[in-house]
């Protein structure tokens, strides 16, 4: 796989990508690229300079802003790996499923999203939907290098294994409850639809609850990557406002002050 | 202006942009397509039926559906207008100052989130940064025909004048005060940076306050109309629990039960 640009290179050389070789417009030197080339030769990377022509041919349409790394493919995850993933702020896990986001740019704000939202991971489809590709790893800005994904050959079958194992499944579309009235803590896995369909009927008929974002305006429709953005954090929001009210608690047992 | 696509013809068609003439791909029969031909034909607009080729030509990169539509430029509001406009919903104003968005998908989806999120209007800079234009139009869904936006030569006189008018004017920059923590009701304009460098320093001191929102991955950066989305929602869960509970106390006075 090749990755461009000065962000999404950066963090493959930090995250679980193998750079395998590392190409740097000749004449470019700026803190960040040379950064980046003291952690490529510091893991035994090796770096080549080259003119802009040859690195642009590399990166194709991808903006490469003078670096490009050669890497191996990306590298998914199984669901077990997911389940698995505990982050350090969250006992309960949160998992995002996708089902069939088709443009690349859209997954890699998810991915980013995902990351900063302390998502343990996200499961795609294998068909009808795009993977982690170059333009994916671009748009991310990296972060697709630290955010596991799982690739399964049919969600359905996801969210019944899923749902065995005491996730709660939860299908945004615009027919379910309010996400302001909706309890997003605990073990929960938020399925979000692509960018014209939504989520698939079936998809939501297997959801323990279908919820929704409220919507104000005329036009009522939300980019996919801004209406995912939008209630990964509302659940990130909800698990800190019950850890921070649990710390209280137990202040309150050993006789603090409230 | 050339817009492109059902959804944003639909749109266009029903907000404030004026469609001039209709142009719909021979032979292309769906219940969307009639209902936009019979809107269009109501509205005393005409309507050309072409092949794939002239359409296909007439929107140039833009994905058309079959439909397009020629309009008159995109007409921008004034910062009265949008002092002025206040959403059904909301007694106090939200509005969006965007610092530099060069990205036209991302000036899109924010257009189409600030529809949902019952903003009174979006202002954006008139140079460095991308204004209404047919790619905008698409990627808003159509968003765009509703949304008040203004273009204004200077971003922080803006800013100062909206202070002037008693306006909490609050900038999203990773230093700042989690959005969780902070309140942003009442009358409250935020200012959103561009993709590259955030909301500019000198822009930063002149704000009320500093936003930010938490970040718990590795990468910590989100996409620009990720981000948006994320505040301008918080921002309204914040104003809809305000009114539920003022709307609760009232009914306090009148002597029904809590």
């Amino acid at each position: 796989m090749i990755i461009a640009g000065i962000n999404a290179v950066s963090e493959a050389l930090k995250g679980n990508i193998t750079v395998e070789k590392l190409y740097i417009r000749k004449g470019l030197f700026t803190d960040k690229i040379n950064s980046i080339i003291a952690t490529a030769k510091s893991k035994g990377i090796r770096v080549v300079f080259e003119e802009k022509i040859r690195i642009d041919a590399r990166s194709e349409s991808i903006n490469n802003q003078g670096v490009v790394a050669e890497t191996t493919e990306f590298a998914y995850s199984s669901v077990e790996d997911i389940l698995n993933a505990r982050k350090s702020n969250n006992d309960n896990r949160l998992i995002l499923l996708l089902d069939g986001i088709e443009d690349p740019h859209n997954l890699g704000a998810i991915l980013r999203v995902a990351d900063s939202a302390a998502v343990c991971g996200v499961i795609i489809p294998r068909h009808h939907a795009v993977g982690v590709n170059d333009t994916v790893m671009k748009a991310s800005a990296g972060a697709a290098a630290h955010v596991l994904v799982a690739k399964v050959p049919n969600i359905n079958d996801t969210i019944r294994y899923l749902k065995d194992e005491f996730i709660n499944v939860y299908a945004a579309d615009s027919s379910g409850d309010d996400i302001y009235l909706s309890d997003l803590t605990g073990d929960v896995a938020i399925v979000v639809g692509g960018e014209g369909e939504g989520v698939h009927k079936l998809t939501q008929r297997l959801a323990n609850r279908i919820i929704a974002l409220p919507q104000e305006g005329k036009v009522n429709s939300l980019n996919a990557s801004v209406a995912t953005g939008i209630i990964l954090y509302e659940a990130l929001r909800q698990r800190r406002k019950n850890s921070n009210e649990k710390n209280d608690k137990s202040k309150d047992s050993n006789g603090d002050l409230k």
